[in-house]
């Protein structure tokens, strides 16, 4: 196949995750982890299923891939997502080291759905007083205490 | 004990949560959920020990404690985070629908251990266009079609 076969045989197995997904009564999302070519990594959404806030598609499939791979970082994969990811796999991209990212529905789709994405970009960028729940700093002495262990620890694995 | 002294012993739990993980390796971060003034969940960070760059802290307490109390959603709880989460977590406490956030060390504090939760937040905030991964949106004719089953769906379960 060519390239941009190959490009939407992957976002297609996205799509299909979804639409299994949203048949059995899962959240409507699916995602795969692709790398030299091969998915080596899947999911869709288990949120209610599994009782896990956070096994978004995206999510699962990172997890999956990380577990194949034996690696916490994903620098050579692309992630295709059959949604626009929510901030919360946003960020997960981030933490992954993720470079690349293909996606068919849009934010808007899924919002149309009442998957309100949007709420919580607006709540990320609001200060902490300005925010719907309730955040409370306190002044701990030893609030600092687990980087300086960190910091001196020289055998640590940065992530 | 008082509610004030409670709130220090949780958020003393946490920070010995997060010192534990430096001293083993894992990252310096500590969480902890509250129910009905009782833990019901836990985490440290286990990013680099079982290869999942979702594996914060404040995940790991999340997912232990819906699954503790078999629900999806920690309606009437309250997170005790040894450090100000990363935008992966707060989106997460978001999506767990917990109304209540204690912290200790800020962002600023763990930036300077290295953990640039900024870069991230700031990343979230610029257009698709501008972020620093290349994040490509194919329209498909399949893209909405998980949202119709999810929507016509009468048994789904909203999260």
């Amino acid at each position: 196949m060519s390239g941009t076969k190959k490009t939407d045989a992957f976002l297609q197995r996205a799509i299909e995750l979804a639409i299994q997904s949203a048949k059995q009564q899962g959240g409507p999302f699916g995602a795969v982890i692709v790398k030299n070519n091969k998915i080596i990594g899947e999911g869709y959404n288990q949120v209610t299923k599994n009782c896990d806030p956070s096994a978004h598609a995206e999510i699962i499939a990172i997890r999956e891939a990380c577990k194949n791979i034996n690696d916490y970082q994903l620098n050579d994969c692309t992630l295709y997502s059959s949604c626009e990811p929510c901030p919360m796999c946003m960020s997960a991209i981030y933490w992954a080291h993720i470079p690349e990212l293909v996606y068919a529905a849009t934010a808007n789709d899924a919002a149309k759905a009442g998957f309100d994405d949007q709420f919580i970009y607006d709540e990320l960028a609001k200060p902490a007083s300005q925010k719907s729940i309730s955040i409370k700093h306190i002044k701990h002495n030893d609030a600092n205490k687990s980087f300086d262990e960190w910091l001196s620890n020289n055998t640590r694995k940065e992530y």
